[in-house]
């Protein structure tokens, strides 16, 4: 985890892929060991949503349905979904893009050049660091692709680099661009969406673990709000170790409406939280489709993306300090995840 | 590793707590389905150990059994055992101490005042952030406690940091004492020992946020190195958000050596490593006593740390980049183990 906080990000919205979530309902009806169309449990907060209400479900919710209605009548107006629209990243600063145009660390300059899905500008590498075998496996990535390789002295890398260890190297390239939200409805092959969103996680260090944690767990996608959230700073991209290379990234205005969206397109919608009665053992729908929602470090979910969760689970806590790092809960839930799902698809 | 380096329990102490680990050994030859006394699997490296060769093991193991007995000299020698002479922190470079006498970050001082376990000199609070309910708990926690606050500005406050983001508040105190090895191979109440050891974590960031999960999983105890490890720098004591209270932590010269005697006291050692071929979910020794040794990062487990544990696991990994990182992949072992407990202790 790198210490230190940069931050932020912005608006935009989504749109729903309706023969997807109608395959996607008929997958999830099947349900071994549930009631046909019962939800999981709520976590005693107010009525369980029911599966067929998903579609008219927001404007029974008071200030959350109107805000989702906000939302859609915005996208109305734009005729398009913002997160479509690429975005310049550093340079802009509102609406901001993903970024990731900026990279540091051996391991996020690798897999940048290993995956080939973005333009590479200009790497950067210190000349006394040529004994490391991953620096040298950049290089050879690097001419491969035709990518300009520069040599800098350590203290001109240090000099160029935007966090406190870039690890002999730096990349330029082009910003990481969204996926429009919809796509992450989509099964990944045969698997069922496993798709992760952010609600105000705001330390880049945090946002970077979460990311590296959720493609090694096999997720499918993520959701990430323009506001209140971290992007892919350099520091992000350096602690997401690649995986911004392969994981599709929606960028939503609103997480509550994207997801309203997602639920519409048959996703369950799991918050991760340090305050919900029900464990993480309750978890029923681990093996369907679903977006685990995760809360901001210290606050936690906000009450409107509570409201808009199908359930609500936490980490067991057994010692005496009170919480996990969002970092870490993640990763305790994703594998679990996993792990219902290798076993039932086994 | 250096060979005969200072590191482990003093025969004397070894001896008095002889009921306890033949408590633990009882224990562990009645689980489930496992053949009495058979070892877990050793991912296909070498003979398995056999749980009676214990006490004599090392001396069938070449070089490492070499440096063990190496030590012991070492250690009658010196007549006690260097881990349990206090050290004085950030003041002494080599040999060196815990650290954790500067904290930063509103966890880590709240937590730091509410164990009330060590001395605490002072408080530095930004003057513009009494509206924190945090800052205000600590405040309170202080005065309670008789402990000097003194208000800064945020300019005066961020200079006095070490970190990039102190949250408004640092705290003076003692440092954080060492505790003898061997009592981390004690059953901490109803429970047994779930002890995490670093073989060589040398982010601070990383190592913070492997004590704040490890003390939430239930751990019982760490055990750090004195070289190649990071110590509770101010940076690893905030990310441990106070988990430094409470956490019985050892500081040992060798960690092959410390992991000899704890499987002699009765725990088995179960390395975490990214390229073991045995997954997590083939340990059969979770709810027995333990050690759970952590790789450093990019390079995992040192060789001689490798052939001292009982199984080395993988985390299964799905996606396309490489490994977790050490933090979550301890999060992960740590709930799983937590919870294969809670699971038969019910």
């Amino acid at each position: 985890m790198v210490p230190g906080v940069l931050c932020g990000l912005c608006p935009g919205q989504a749109a729903t892929d309706r023969s997807a979530g109608r395959g996607l309902r008929r997958s999830m009806s099947a349900q071994r060991g549930r009631r046909r169309g019962a939800p999981p449990q709520r976590s005693g907060r107010g009525v369980p949503p029911q599966r067929g209400e998903r579609g008219t479900r927001s404007s029974g919710r008071g200030g959350g349905g109107q805000q989702q209605r906000a939302g859609a009548a915005n996208r109305s107006a734009s005729g398009r979904q913002p997160e479509q629209q690429p975005q310049a990243g550093r340079s802009q600063s509102r609406p901001r893009g993903l970024g990731g145009d900026h990279l540091e660390g051996r391991q996020a300059v690798r897999e940048l050049l290993r995956a080939g899905n973005r333009k590479v500008y200009e790497v950067l590498i210190c000349e006394d660091a040529h004994s490391a075998a991953t620096l040298a496996e950049i290089v050879d990535l690097a001419r491969d692709r035709r990518v300009p390789v520069r040599e800098l002295t350590r203290r001109k890398l240090d000099e160029a680099a935007l966090t406190a260890a870039p690890q002999g190297v730096i990349a330029k390239a082009a910003a990481v661009q969204p996926v429009p939200l919809e796509e992450l409805a989509r099964p990944a092959g045969n698997t069922p969406p496993l798709v992760v969103a952010t609600d105000g996680v705001t330390d880049p260090g945090n946002l970077g673990a979460i990311l590296r944690t959720a493609e090694v767990a096999g997720a499918t996608g993520i959701v990430l709000t323009r506001h209140r959230s971290a992007n892919l700073t350099p520091a992000a991209a350096k602690a997401a170790a690649g995986a911004i290379e392969y994981l599709p990234i929606a960028l939503v205005g609103g997480l509550p409406a994207a997801l309203a969206k997602l639920r519409d397109a048959g996703l369950w919608a799991v918050g991760l939280d340090g305050h919900a009665p029900d464990g993480l053992e309750s978890l029923r729908v681990a093996d369907e489709p679903l977006v685990l929602v995760l809360g901001a470090e210290g606050r936690g979910l906000s009450a409107l993306v509570e409201r808009r969760c199908d359930q609500v689970v936490s980490i067991p806590v057994l010692g005496r300090i009170e919480s996990l790092n969002v970092a870490a809960a993640a990763a305790v839930a994703l594998f679990d995840i996993s792990r219902a799902r290798t076993r039932n698809s086994a």
